[in-house]
């Protein structure tokens, strides 16, 4: 598919309006992730509901407007629900002496997860005590409704791509006292906020091979995870084939890839999130996800 | 929160319309899941897009209409996402030799799940060799959004009670070839119509103390599953107040409670499902959810 924009934004206006826009670069290598009031950033508002749509109701209009605070590309409404894969960079699972898993490990995080560009993640207090922790990730996300899909047809299903960080409660997840006897992807990953997404989403003809991108994750200023996507085990076309088994990734659904080692549990002393932490998700050609932290 | 209708179904009318309605029983035993053609079920239609409104938008109308065919009281639009509960039951975790969860396991199903009653669960391909199975549920609609509600406060959050059907593929699940290390809750029980729902949602004041319900898996006649809901380690108004940690349960959301001992995997040999078994959960109250099977 080809959606109508190269790149999307959801931002508020200098007169107070939330819209969509497409961008106009002041250079070419401009970070959106780095866009405050002071860069007046412009861009070309985006016209019609439905960013994915292909049939000409959507257009890049053009309107331009300046913007003065950006939020992530997806509000929690534009999204049904997040799919996330675990254990997916193969380098971090054979440092861990882990087995590749021989599918991909799958769990959701609802809708009510994502959470702006710029904004605070929001710890609750359930997950306050030493254990509230990130997960840089690709992120994608798919335009049209997607079911049996073959490996070849694929990536004919992502409208875009932007990044994402899985915030994850450690001690929910893994911990027996908390977690019992297995590992729980489920109520740990999933509180409100616990999914930024963003700055932008990116036209999958700007990105070309996804697995050639590098990803960052930057927390308070110190790089902790850098990886390129080429090391997933299960790539993003697999990924989406297999997911589409007898199951419809409806549009507007977003794709989690999973993390490379680096994330704060697996660092020696573990470092995790507290008030005032700066993540920063960097992705190639994607731009800079920044959130802060607070505590609920 | 007290909703305007007693119960509500869906269903097509005689002239072809899809409608809600509240039911007028023929008996005050009637059980809903038996409605067909011949009986002739009338029911007051529902008007209003929102089934939980509370304002005076949403009312049950004087207009009679005729049931031609029950559907599932919720669509898949109907409902945000479903949240369900890993090994709940006391008396299956004691027979299984297992330690009770300190707190509840939870899963997530996509909105996509959901089946009417009275349609087939469909196994896809990759489900369909020895492994799909069914879990007999008490499911519970939220109304109103919820977080961080109290133990105390978190019936009031409840718009009705219905029956569940949490389908499950047991090797993708549980078997090491296809689960890897740890079970996997999120693919093995995320396909399209693995979460049938009905036969009609029920007002709280008619269900009075959930936990006296009594709860039953029948599979072609046989019952499998027999329990009461009194059994639940984590009751529902600990569920709702657990998941609303930190955590909004929207309009809609659906919560499966859990599934007592008798699945098929259970079995002596295991039985699971296979084109033409008939599934029927039953609860007090509520009455019969009646689902096929059929392979794709």
């Amino acid at each position: 598919m080809k959606v109508v924009w190269e790149r999307l934004i959801r931002f508020v206006t200098t007169d107070g309006r939330v819209l969509r826009g497409d961008p106009i670069l002041p250079s070419p290598d401009f970070d959106l992730g780095n866009t405050t009031e002071e860069t007046k950033l412009q861009a070309h508002v985006i016209a019609g509901s439905d960013p994915y749509d292909t049939t000409g109701y959507t257009r890049v209009t053009d309107e331009v407007v300046t913007v003065k605070q950006l939020l992530g590309p997806l509000a929690q409404d534009d999204v049904d629900i997040l799919r996330c894969i675990g254990l997916n960079y193969a380098k971090h699972i054979k440092e861990a002496g882990r087995s590749p898993p021989p599918f991909p490990s799958v769990f959701f995080k609802p809708s009510t997860c994502i959470q702006d560009h710029g904004a605070n993640v929001i710890v609750p207090k359930i997950a306050q005590d030493d254990q509230a922790d990130y997960e840089g990730e690709l992120a994608i996300v798919i335009g049209k409704n997607a079911k049996n899909v073959s490996t070849e047809d694929a990536l004919d299903y992502v409208a875009a791509y932007t990044c994402g960080n899985d915030i994850s409660s450690r001690k929910l997840q893994r911990d027996p006292a908390f977690a019992g006897r297995v590992p729980q992807w489920g109520f740990s990953k999933g509180f409100d906020t616990f999914a930024p997404i963003g700055p932008c989403l990116v036209n999958p003809e700007l990105i070309g091979d996804p697995k050639k991108l590098l990803l960052k994750t930057i927390v308070n200023g110190d790089t902790r995870q850098e990886e390129y996507v080429d090391d997933l085990l299960f790539d993003c076309a697999y990924l989406i084939s297999y997911l589409s088994s007898g199951t419809t990734l409806k549009k507007g659904s977003v794709i989690m890839t999973g993390t490379p080692g680096g994330v704060g549990a697996g660092l020696n002393p573990p470092q995790y999130l507290v008030p005032g932490t700066t993540m920063e998700v960097v992705i190639d050609k994607i731009g800079t996800l920044r959130n802060g932290v607070e505590f609920a």
